[in-house]
């Protein structure tokens, strides 16, 4: 195989209670990213569609993906990108994880799967280094592995998949308000009580086992975080509103996708899903920022062909 | 049914990653309880073997859960307690628990069963809250659900039981010292960098995904603990090299047992178990304080009738 077109996925990192260890990956929204061997050796990137983003190979977090995924094995060819970026920068929603994680994975397919996912993974998170200039693992982990993902540890990097209930949908909403990533880092406390602590590994065993179990009513109890949405959330306008009707609408639980500023909420079935996407379109209505509203199963692939 | 027998396991809580939500069950070591109706209203304690602990109902922890027991439903009558006493207060292993477990489970048997494992947990906690004046949950929850339960909440009380894998067997050694969990608890920082809170609830995750999927690497791997274990141990003789010879020995993981003094270790497969006990054993006999220890399945059960 010479050329592949990849689906990349939108991803939400944190899930309420796993703060910089707990993803899922999107399925109905993504970019589309088209990669092909070449003869020479590096990565060029040929063409960006749809955002206004370095074609650099050092400065795109695709083309320091790649580099780092040339660095390991012994091809000695090159390859190109095409993206066609759907995504929007400083959505919350993994946009730079989108690209470092189709990156690696389509050159990973092209080579004949020399790597493994936890290696792509490491390759793709020099790209969400360039991006937030720290090198996190919950947003590229998803994109790669699919559906939910733990980041057990950093040092060594210990990835864990974990189950996802048939049932799952995700609802998220994107103010078109850009917070980076760098600057929602920094409004976060260094320190929590630790009364605070044991809630939250509290709630985070209680979502790993519900998704195990695919028990959703303990996964609505366990999506609670009371170490990062009670700061973040201030930086969102209408958070408060949008969360207590999304709630009111049947949803299990409702969040800060990331960094913000994306919404997203969780339900048992679309139909649910659906009237929590409704709730917050009326209320984001009546609030005057642009907005993007999508309802999507989990993606249980990650990174796909298309 | 008149009066019941019963085993109340000792327990094991924390369990490195989980501070103050993880239990779980033993079944070699424990109380026995003989519980018996009795006309006459309220709870008795008519004997207690093995330590000298008070036998007036308010200042005994078995006592005091059998009211909490009383106050709720509708028996008119009361239970007589006696008890054998074989985990030794202030052990680590949750000695009160036991006790508090028991009485409520036994009493729950002869009535019928007319209360939840989460009633009956609610009724022992008071039991606790007379040791240690907090009504925790680690212990006496694993003690009447089995396996291994996650305090998930306090506040609503939400407890989740996580699947025990087959092969996982306990090593406890109990140095003969005594640490009150009222001290144990006042050396704890009120506070935790965020960082480490990060490499908790990551470890959390992993260990719930481990035991979900009997996957003995990842439990040992996520049998860390950066929070409450860098502290207490130095409560604790030996500590150190108790942890570095059982791992030596091939356990998966080794902590504190609650709140000390005991020790635990997990392993796959009783022959490991009985290694580690080894090491520990050469370890702590040099050190000159007389210590037990024990090598357990995990109780899947909970309290049962004997």
């Amino acid at each position: 195989m010479e050329e592949i077109k990849v689906f990349c996925p939108a991803t939400i990192a944190n899930v309420s209670c796993g703060f910089d260890v707990l993803g899922l990956a999107l399925d109905s929204i993504g970019d589309e990213m088209i990669v092909r061997k070449t003869d020479e050796k590096g990565i060029k990137i040929t063409k960006i569609l749809g955002q206004d983003l370095p074609l650099e190979t050092e400065k795109n977090v695709s083309g320091v993906a790649g580099l780092a995924f040339l660095e390991h094995g012994d091809y000695q060819g090159g390859f190109e990108i095409e993206i066609d970026k759907r995504i929007k920068p400083g959505s919350g929603i993994g946009s730079s994880a989108a690209s470092s994680a189709g990156a690696v994975c389509a050159m990973n397919e092209l080579l004949g799967r020399p790597f493994s996912n936890l290696e792509l993974t490491q390759f793709a998170m020099q790209g969400e280094k360039l991006a937030s200039s720290v090198a996190h693992a919950d947003n590229v982990a998803p994109a790669i592995y699919g559906g939910f993902t733990l980041v057990r540890s950093y040092e060594p990097l210990d990835i864990v998949s974990i189950p996802t209930p048939d049932e799952l949908f995700a609802t998220v909403i994107h103010p078109q308000i850009e917070i980076k990533t760098s600057d929602s880092r920094k409004i976060l406390k260094t320190k929590l009580t630790l009364e605070t602590g044991i809630r939250q590994w509290g709630n985070l065993g209680g979502l790993v086992a519900g998704l195990f179990q695919s028990d959703y009513d303990l996964i609505g109890r366990s999506l609670e975080d009371h170490v990062v949405e009670p700061i973040r959330s201030i930086l969102i306008p209408g958070f408060d509103a949008i969360k207590q009707n999304a709630m009111e609408a049947g949803a299990l639980g409702c969040g800060i996708s990331g960094s913000g500023p994306s919404i997203f909420a969780l339900s048992k079935g679309e139909t649910t899903a659906q009237k929590v996407a409704e709730s917050m379109r009326k209320t984001y209505g009546s609030i005057g920022i642009d907005f993007d509203i999508h309802v999507s199963k989990v993606n249980t692939q990650g990174v796909k062909p298309l």
